[in-house]
């Protein structure tokens, strides 16, 4: 796929100036457009060495304006980069809805030089290629604009180019060791590179190979395709708003489950004696296994769904009782602030990963986007829709990176959630927690039943399942969360 | 001052049990109202070794909701906070205005261990208890409320609680070699301690001093402890509120220096030979240098402000060219969001420190707050006046990282704004930056000369002085603002 990128493409000067005003000017204008839109732009310069890769990023940093623009390099993850899921460095920095990001590296370099050098096999090579195409593709559905660009160079211009550049004493210092090593690797590094690209140019996020012969061919060529994709981009976003007819997804399929949450027995109880003597035994035993997960630096997250009133808050407080309370950290999940509201939905989740060893609750997670924004329209169709397969790769790097994992719905009926409600208006710190919008939402039982229900079903991994907890009985909910926990714990640390 | 501490008080378990569930619900009831209110609460718990730190602030998580409470321990810095400002790991994890942060180690964990170890002496840990009260005044004038709490606890009884913890298999772990070692310190760290408790008792963050020797007594204490200080803080904020008498501080102080605007000469010029040949002289010295510094993990931080229209993204722009793009950003200062006016004015400057090795550039910056903030009214007078202070004790904590910091203003007269306003509008790419809000500011010249004037005096201290930049001609204000970065720089890779 290289052929035609060896061609020894060239613009002379004079075509140049002559090209580059206009193009600046448009560039200049379509990024106005792009601060003023919904998206954001994410701009890859890959390719070879010594291709001129930092050259054109030089130049388009200067044509457009470096305020509304960053340029992202990646040297070796920091100590707190890795003790997060692999690409917990890249949601970092995406940049917010309006704003265009150069990315110089990006997720491509790691897997393609550990390709390269064979630190991995090919299989391997494709199970992180998925996961990339999974990445651009949640992104793309985002509404986030990729441009992905390749500068490519013949293996003879490559070696005079390095050869010239050490020459020269000012530009020595361009040539790294690792660029001389690379040399020889040029034509297994070439192989990969086009699997590479032809695994992950999809349709909306094709990969542009330019020939990086001449730097004014190559950065004119870039420019104008950034151009052309921002411009098509923003002509696209136009057309779509109103319409929104993709929105109208049949939302059938999963009806047969509806089934699941009725199924659960809710007479399930403990009576108060057995529960004080499960609870204790169970708190020591949690005590001891959170204590050695922390020393092996083992993380946790814990998700708690369910109705209101179905208890979570005594649950969670039941657990980390047993925790040390610098080693956990309870998150409870409320309206997204202005800054997350302008990246993807995931994006809040991912900021607030804590550091290795420790345990993460949520109180409601990121499956308010199959629940809450659901039922109250707050997502679209498409993308409630999306968000099942969005949520399952997420939580497969979690998986991934070694975190524990653990869902619990919380569930109860009708009754008893009045019941709750009531006593709770009785009791004075607690009345705060009853409010009209509880009431609203009880009305709309049967609307988050069947979203609950499709939400268990589609999401219940094996790795990470549901756990469904019986919750018309306090007591017997909690001893088994806590016990859940623990066996999980003991699992993993064996 | 630790002698009452010493004395053994205890609580029977009757008392405990009699006391405790009133303090619960009026500690619950407090976080309510601290959840609606403008302010966070910063609870330190510190003191000796085995006083029952960790017992206490499991206690507090217990009694409290923890959902909106955040517990926070420090180990060993990461490389990213090494590469920051000393205080960066802690602004990073202030709590927002509404929540609850409990800090379990803090500022002051290093001073002390390291005065203990002899690894500074009083001179510098005096230094060092400096910058921690202009933190804890700074954060106090923002309207935190800061508890902080000691634990102490007798030799004898520490020595035998340790022996104790070791011989039950069960809490063994809880001992370190850490803790045997400083077992011998015991006096040594008794008398640090006093030292530093009396130099950073004040007035508005005084420190409690609590007998560890009994958990019930001492949990008790400090949950009435921080009852109390919310109440008070609350009740005061209350009153203050619509007054606002303190506001009316006289601004007439630094009236005498007027005139240090008008006397910078705005007819210097560069032709344009001349300045074709020392632009590209400069920037060919700043590409060597800016790599150097690089390469040496040199951090610089440039500051551009000055009138609208003034010549700030051309001489950005200018200054950039001669800089891989990898290795720089720029920043352009607009209005908080909202998570960053939930916190101190500083904290957005904070949070966006570069790791080392980059070049940083705010297009405005801090400043804002005694310029627009000020004129505008966005401010109190209280606080634009206090935020000198503040910013130049900021701005020392860049110094003592040995980040470079440079300053510039960009100064013209108004006949000059008038004139390029007027060549803006007629360009295409460039007439979205004049909008209506550019001619008000202008009517308000006046008050803007005197907060420049004021901002120029009172924050040019010897190592980071103001550079004042005679910028009608902009070539002449390029080749200054180049040349003085590389001066610096140069001076300082020396």
């Amino acid at each position: 796929m290289f052929e035609i990128a060896e061609l020894g493409h060239a613009i002379c000067e004079t075509d140049y100036e002559r090209l580059l005003p206009e193009l600046r000017t448009r560039l200049l204008l379509s990024q106005q457009k792009v601060k003023r839109s919904d998206f954001p732009v994410i701009i890859l310069i890959s390719g070879v060495d010594s291709s001129g890769k930092g050259d054109v990023i030089n130049l388009l940093n200067e044509w457009m304006d470096s305020r509304y623009m960053r340029t992202i390099a990646f040297s070796k993850p920091s100590d707190e980069e890795k003790e997060r899921p692999k690409f917990w460095r890249y949601w970092r920095t995406l940049p917010a809805k309006g704003a265009i990001a150069v990315y110089a590296g990006s997720w491509y370099s790691n897997p393609i030089s550990r390709r390269v050098y064979d630190k991995i096999n090919d299989g391997k090579l494709m199970l992180d290629l998925k996961h990339i195409c999974q990445l651009e593709q949640e992104l793309i559905d985002d509404g986030v604009l990729i441009i992905k660009c390749w500068l490519h160079l013949k293996k003879s211009v490559q070696k005079k180019r390095i050869k010239k550049l050490e020459k020269n004493p000012d530009t020595r210092w361009k040539v790294t060791k690792k660029d001389k090593k690379h040399l020889k690797f040029y034509n297994k590094f070439i192989s990969v590179a086009e699997n590479v690209l032809a695994e992950t140019s999809t349709k909306h996020s094709p990969w542009l190979i330019i020939d990086g012969f001449d730097i004014r061919y190559s950065s004119l060529t870039i420019g104008q395709h950034i151009l052309s994709r921002i411009e098509q981009h923003l002509e696209k976003r136009q057309i779509k708003k109103p319409s929104q007819s993709e929105d109208l997804v049949s939302d059938k399929t999963y009806y047969f489950q509806q089934k699941l949450l009725e199924s659960l027995d809710l007479s399930l109880r403990l009576d108060k004696k057995k529960y004080v003597l499960l609870l204790s035994k169970y708190q020591a035993k949690l005590n001891k296994l959170a204590r050695h997960a922390h020393e092996k630096k083992l993380s946790s997250i814990l998700v708690f769904e369910g109705w209101d009133a179905g208890g979570k808050g005594g649950a969670i407080r039941r657990l980390t009782h047993a925790i040390d309370a610098r080693s956990y950290r309870v998150i409870p999940i409320a309206a997204p602030t202005d800054e997350e509201r302008q990246h993807h939905y995931l994006w809040r989740f991912w900021r607030h990963f804590p550091r290795a060893g420790q345990v993460t609750i949520y109180d409601r997670s990121w499956y308010g986007r199959v629940l809450v924004e659901r039922v109250e329209g707050f997502a679209s169709n498409n993308e409630w829709q999306r968000a099942y397969a969005e949520i399952v790769n997420f939580e497969e790097a979690l998986d991934d990176h070694g975190i524990i994992l653990l869902k619990f719905w919380l569930h109860i009926d009708q009754d008893e959630q009045l019941k709750r409600f009531k006593e709770r208006e009785k009791i004075s710190y607690k009345k705060y927690k009853i409010t009209e919008e509880d009431y609203r939402n009880r009305d709309k039982w049967a609307e988050y039943n069947v979203a609950v229900n499709e939400m268990v079903t589609r999401t219940s991994t094996q790795k990470n399942p549901w756990l469904m907890v019986e919750g018309n009985d306090k007591k017997f909910a909690r001893i088994k969360i806590i016990k859940a926990y623990c066996e999980y714990l003991e699992k993993m640390l064996d």
